[in-house]
């Protein structure tokens, strides 16, 4: 049976859900919700397990002082322990979790053990899984991205399956041979690739907004490009999205020119209201073509004076950024 | 004590080893050494517990079903057990091991355990190690990056240690302030960052080779940047590489003018001797300022009629590739 295409699979899953928020999940090992860390310890005994299992997996790969990775895998199950929590808290009010890779390949092995957990966690509470890694490569590591993030890798012991994500975030600076085998693995599996156009740090101002000769900035270059990528279903959303910064309002509404059918990622609307209200172009195609992803604002809701305990200060918030997004869409 | 600069340390390594060839690691499950399979098969005892503690590990993590993680570390071990294989054939005629990231990602967390022993072997072989990830993130992601690659993540439970990389390759089209994280990270430990500026695949053109407004193309002042972010040491070579693919050697010479004194990474040599011959640009600096990679050309020598085992294959085209690069040089 052939997957439905990824703009129709994300149109009824921001229908079903009522909701255009995409739960940013970074973790912070240092920051992490005081339960979670508890409950870590609550479980000593099955970490206990964990950590004499990851002892044996360490030597038996070649590992001679497996004492380094105690603490990183305590730190990896804490890490898990706070994603978790945050998903049962926000993730009613989201259509989708946005792990960042580099968040837990910062932990190890124990990390990729967690993100796969998360992963699984996130799908089990009914959200879209999409793996924030922005990879970019030569067209055979580009096809090995894919294997790990939307596919399996054959192999003499049978097909290692990848994290199975429903979407990935690419890097389209090697061009299009780069992009295609992504789009090719999640194509065949329903699921989307978001390439960068515009993002939200200041430094995007370095390369993308170079004037080419033809006159145009270089964001609307990738901007054509990725539209032209997009499958082009006349009657609903592409299967290739842009990530779109929401620090720049005014590029909005030229990119939805550019990119009529085109799902747009939308970083950087932090907790500040009122920058929602400039995305309104965004959602000019339907409720689905603008996904607002927030992570810190939603994790670290609690430290602002009076907002209660974290899982409640970040349900609120999600809420709220849940309601201010469905009202102006 | 400070780290030595990374220009310092791989000037001195490619002095030491006689050698500016980097041995690429990007091994395919479906294409290993059949001594690395057998090798696997005979260690079934270690495998099996192994497997044992992936299945509590993934139990602890939150899996139900542990039974397709089996055949996904299988891979893995087999995956190790070729890359060591490989690192002792041709290491001896190489100066770093560049492990493909993506290659190891795909195996799950079974494929981050084999690639940390990896690099361990590596480095034990006296091989400089290059993390070739091309990552590259808004700032507080990189910084994650930074961590998983080049330093280590604080934690409630200790400071959890990355991989400890002596150099990584990164994608600059996020912009200056998406590069300092990775560049201050190595500059702490003495490692190197290597940014793409010319790739080698076809795609490259459609974004690098743009021509912008003020005349130039896209890659130069990618190179314009490389040049400004690396350390100017005016005695050696700076810490901030570029990647510049070899299959466009007329664009070499225009390189080095705009990056005097970067060190090079040059992919997209392969099995032609010739091509080596278009490098001398890359050279003029110093030996070190050219670092030649190779990884299918070397990995699958064996593949020509009368190259012999796999090993020997590979230790001879490695050292054929040493001697060619070293005389131009």
């Amino acid at each position: 049976m052939q997957a439905a295409p990824f703009g129709e699979r994300l149109a009824a899953a921001v229908a079903a859900r009522e909701s255009q928020i995409v739960l940013g999940i970074d973790p912070e090992p240092a920051r992490l919700w005081p339960a979670a860390l508890a409950s870590t310890g609550e479980s000593r005994a099955e970490l206990a397990t964990l950590l004499a299992a990851a002892e044996h997996a360490a030597r038996a790969f070649g590992g001679t002082d497996a004492a380094p990775d105690a603490g990183r895998l305590e730190a990896a199950a804490a890490v898990l322990a706070h994603s978790i929590a945050l998903i049962d808290a926000a993730g009613p009010a989201c259509v989708a979790a946005k792990p960042q890779l580099a968040c837990f390949e910062r932990l190890g092995f124990g990390g990729w053990l967690a993100l796969d957990a998360v992963c699984r966690h996130a799908r089990a509470a009914g959200l879209l899984v999409l793996a924030d890694g922005k990879r970019g490569d030569v067209p055979v590591s580009a096809a090995a991205y894919a294997q790990a993030l939307l596919g399996a890798t054959p192999s003499p012991f049978g097909a290692a399956q990848g994290l199975d994500a429903d979407a990935i975030t690419a890097n389209p600076l090697m061009g299009r041979d780069a992009l295609e085998p992504l789009i090719a693995a999640a194509r065949s599996t329903g699921a989307g690739v978001f390439a960068l156009v515009r993002t939200s740090n200041p430094g995007a101002a370095d390369l993308l907004d170079l004037r080419l000769d033809s006159g145009e900035p270089m964001w609307e270059r990738l901007a054509a490009l990725v539209a032209e990528l997009g499958d082009r279903n006349p009657q609903g959303l592409a299967d290739v999205g842009a990530v779109t910064g929401a620090t720049a309002p005014e590029h909005l509404e030229r990119m939805r020119e550019l990119m009529p059918r085109t799902p747009f990622l939308l970083p950087g609307v932090g907790a500040q209201g009122g920058e929602v209200a400039g995305l309104a172009a965004a959602f000019a195609p339907g409720r689905a073509a603008g996904l607002v992803t927030a992570s810190r604002s939603i994790a670290n809701a609690h430290e602002r004076a009076g907002a209660g305990d974290p899982e409640s200060a970040a349900r609120a918030e999600a809420e709220r950024l849940r309601a201010l997004a469905w009202d102006l869409s």
